[in-house]
């Protein structure tokens, strides 16, 4: 982590500004002069435990102000060389993160309440942070270079290590949603790190699975997954020395793809400089089946699965999960019923032919 | 159930089709005369094990072929006086339900094979059928009557109970999604009844939350959810002699409502006619509240949680969910990272704040 160059600055209402360069460029932050009205001593949002499920749900009512589809001028992710326009005060950036100005979650750190097991709400205390993979406008993470994407990875990396660190953040979530069809109301190329005071869900699901697993067989479940899709290979995209690609056996979404490293780690910060660049080189390759897919960009969600080394996030294994609501040129799949009401997927193509047309899609 | 009045009959391609009349009125179905393709003899879909979680998905690749979105006047859901343009062979009906030309599960009777508990794929057995709320293509599931609408929970009761007598399902899940906007293709008012033969994420999840909650207290983890809603009162929308309708305490949804009857039933077939009648009334006074919230009608889903009477599922409590993604007249809540890759939901709308808006929206 060293190597990475970062260089810190603060927004005008006190939010963290983080600035990571590429080699040869220096991140030189001016004064955020925006009159920003200061933000709220508290937590503003709250947690919800759902009873019939167990699960918690984050209520954050100030989000309905959050920026909708700004016209193009009034980028908020854009460089503002005068520090006057927009949420990243410079002439230039090579990949920025800072804090969300709306966030579901925040108040993470040294005055963090301690969190209550078994309440049924408490603050919505966390962190959310925005990550800025460009500062082009109009470009996407697939066509950037390979030392750009990487950058963005030792982004991800550090700032999984310093979420972390924070007292009230119990797991770590860097993800990118891509396209209008998917919501996405910003379209400067952006990922989102979200740092959560619980363990979502699904984290927890496939977690006790994995303890599970490990009870019984005394080995890990996600090594065994990756060696049973390495072994079928019918499903692979890209297995190369350190990362390997595939749809997944039982995938839910139209077009899905994890990526796992061939060793096991919890998350970024364990893997060499070698498997990360293995990794940038095998992502970057993915998004670009990705849009080849089709006429237009595939809208997307890419997930990273990251992990605490300690405590039951041990059974967890780092990768990545690729997915697209787009079942066709023109079609979308939606989630209705059967999906948004009982968690119950039917998907109407299969993990072996959705493999094909991915393979079908190499440049 | 003696006194609903039944009539049935088969399609073209030997699937069952049941009529459900209003008093005084008696169904009369043509011949289908359609020459449709004979149906597979197998279950042509597929469920598939996530072993990362434990859940089922369903793999239903020739739904991909299903009827999108057709001109009106080749509604498959319009009654057809001769028998040869629809799904439905008769000059009217009231309700009527037959079973899906497009299955994503099929072949659940006395034929079926053998589920096997720990496989990781599996024929996908089951039963998909459709309901017509109505033979007016253009009415909608509030706007029925109460004897109407009273008929289509007498068919909902009708098909839960067949279809859980039939080998091979193991819940029935009867849903209406309404709405474009969240992928409906047929406008015409119809609901879908789904025999799985799993038990889906969703539903496992409640009821091991349920399960636990009666070894620890010894009682039922839903009564106790409404007893403290009615105790709390800031939520609810309705509560009378028979049933309570609220938003729940932890609600994912920036409309949700759950309807619940005051005395702990299973499924549809449990409540007396008094409750029944009741249930009809609550139900679409809240659907009449849903279409007054904003200038158009809410896109929304119905998902009846209905269990048998045996086993886990005797932990569970017929309720009915009802959701909706519409955030505002012009904004929906669209499904992105937190909530699709790691089932984290994030509203922007308190629930009591959801609950005085829709008690506002009364008749």
């Amino acid at each position: 982590m060293s190597t990475t160059r970062t260089v810190r600055s603060e927004l005008a209402d006190g939010r963290e500004i983080v600035f990571f360069s590429l080699a040869g460029n220096t991140a030189r932050p001016v004064p955020d002069v925006r009159p920003l009205p200061a933000r709220a001593d508290t937590a503003p949002s709250e947690i919800r435990r759902d009873r019939q499920t167990g699960d918690w749900v984050a209520i954050a009512a100030l989000r309905q102000e959050r920026t909708y589809k700004p016209p193009a001028d009034q980028c908020p992710l854009c460089p503002s060389p005068n520090g006057d326009r927009s949420e990243v005060p410079a002439a230039e950036y090579d990949v920025v993160v800072f804090e969300n100005r709306f966030p579901s979650l925040s108040g993470a750190g040294d005055d963090a309440p301690e969190p209550i097991d078994d309440a049924v709400s408490a603050p919505g205390v966390g962190r959310c942070e925005v990550i800025c993979f460009s500062s082009e406008h109009t470009t996407s993470f697939a066509e950037l270079g390979h030392a750009h994407a990487r950058l963005v990875m030792d982004a991800w990396r550090e700032r999984t290590a310093a979420l972390f660190a924070l007292t009230g953040v119990e797991q770590v979530f860097c993800f990118e949603n891509r396209g209008a069809e998917i919501g996405v109301t910003l379209p400067h190329p952006h990922g989102q790190i979200y740092g959560y005071p619980y363990l979502t869900p699904r984290t927890m699901s496939m977690l006790r699975q994995a303890r599970e697993f490990a009870q019984m067989y005394g080995r890990n479940l996600f090594a065994d997954i990756l060696a049973g899709e390495i072994d079928a290979g019918v499903r692979i995209l890209v297995s190369d020395e350190h990362v390997t690609a595939f749809v997944p056996f039982a995938a839910r979404w139209p077009v899905e793809v994890h990526i796992y490293p061939n060793r096991h780690v919890h998350n970024l910060s364990e893997l060499t400089d070698a498997e990360l660049d293995a990794l940038t080189s095998v992502y970057l390759d993915v998004l670009g089946r990705f849009d080849r897919l089709y006429p237009t960009p595939l809208p997307y969600i890419s997930a990273l699965h990251q992990y605490r080394t300690e405590g039951i996030q041990a059974h967890g294994y780092f990768h990545i999960e690729l997915m697209s609501i787009r079942r066709s040129e023109t079609k979308l799949k939606y989630l209705a019923a059967s999906e948004s009401a009982m968690d119950a997927f039917v998907t109407d193509v299969t993990p072996e032919q959705a493999a094909d047309r991915l393979r079908s899609a190499a440049s």
